[in-house]
């Protein structure tokens, strides 16, 4: 990231507060300070702006995740030069996870910018924080272009907070996050197993998984353990987890 | 897109008649046309170069895809800036569609360039055609970068060969979608059907869609048609269709 000296615009903004922090956390002035005021604001804390839009951070949000998507395979598919892209899709969406963009979001510490109305904004479990790191990354991206917020994901969020090591290594653990999520969303779940096979080579269970009774996941395995990952896995798709 | 003189390399070049056929469908010359060459080598026609990995087109593809993502994320945030991001989400979904890149790349005449061995290549309603336009995306970033990428893109794909109007107002029809993929992949389905509730005004239909007897989506309407449709939809989602 080159140096940057500050501004003639900043010293005279009404923003120059907000100016001087996004600057030490993000480590450059912003040229068009609304983009980055609209990435921090939540849907709660948003106006209607005309009939059926807000001026909320979700359109930003639905850009910086693309971006970041696109930056992050760029990544892999230069770091990794002989594994598939299966590998490849793998590892970037252990790299962009609602968990990853929200802890991230932290190390950042972007929640202390967001705008959010306690009274409207009911659901406390949300990603408030990962959302508004995405949106950051699509203001950023419209504001300076595509290669300045490649090179701020690299050298600010990919080279600094995450482990590399640790993205291969980890496995998700879908039935847990199945389990968290249904926890927090009041849910009943269960997981119907039928045996089909008489002996024990042959021997093979077909999991189901019911949230509220409807059937969102299945799976067929040898082992009952791997069928519940499975078809825990195939819920998270289908449930948009 | 800026007027392209022809660069002294193509002169001397071993495939200059590729650098020819490339510039007449692309509108420039390649810079690295071995990326070129490996967006269009199918997956049947590639040699494996290391355990597990082989010089085809599926990582350009997966990086391609990405790219493509982006720069139609940004075209419609722009496009559209008093709709929604569940609008936007949309609206992309169906212009990135495989049926979309496939009919792209016929029409950009991209199938007389793929290299792919027939007789290993059992699956002739896969979507060939459309992967290599997608890694063809991804050679252009690679080789020229993301802003060139982003106006070829924009200039010689979406402007010319893509109607808006009626992507904004075509629905995507999910049954039919689901028995034309029934009938290419020799599965069977059906839709059972459950009603809930007595009266004409309580009526609620329960589908699920079984795919070879095992449940793949399930939807409730007071609509038949609608829950169908759903049902359908759900079922695109969990088979990756």
């Amino acid at each position: 990231m080159p140096i940057f000296t500050k501004p003639i615009r900043v010293y005279f903004s009404p923003d120059k507060k907000l100016h001087e922090s996004l600057r030490n956390i993000l480590g450059f002035y912003p040229t068009h300070i609304s983009l980055y005021k609209l990435a921090f604001r939540h849907s709660s804390a948003a106006q209607v702006i005309k009939k059926g839009v807000k001026d909320s951070n979700e359109r930003l949000e639905f850009l910086g995740d693309s971006v970041i998507g696109t930056v992050v395979a760029d990544y892999l598919f230069k770091k990794f030069p002989f594994k598939d892209e299966g590998f490849l899709t793998k590892m970037r969406s252990k790299m962009v996870s609602r968990q990853k963009h929200n802890q991230l979001a932290i190390k950042l510490g972007l929640n202390n910018f967001i705008e959010v109305n306690n009274e409207r904004h009911g659901n406390k479990t949300s990603s408030i924080n990962g959302d508004a790191y995405e949106a950051l990354i699509g203001a950023i991206y419209l504001d300076k272009g595509y290669t300045f917020a490649q090179q701020f994901i690299l050298t600010r969020i990919v080279n600094v907070h995450i482990d590399m090591d640790e993205v291969e290594t980890k496995e998700v653990d879908f039935k847990s996050k199945i389990i968290e999520w249904a926890q927090k969303e009041k849910k009943e779940f269960r997981f119907d197993a039928i045996v089909d096979g008489a002996s024990s080579e042959d021997k093979q269970y077909s999991i189901q998984l019911l949230v509220d009774n409807v059937a969102v996941g299945n799976a067929q395995h040898f082992s009952k353990k791997r069928a519940e990952q499975l078809a825990s896995e195939h819920a998270c798709t289908v449930l948009g987890i």
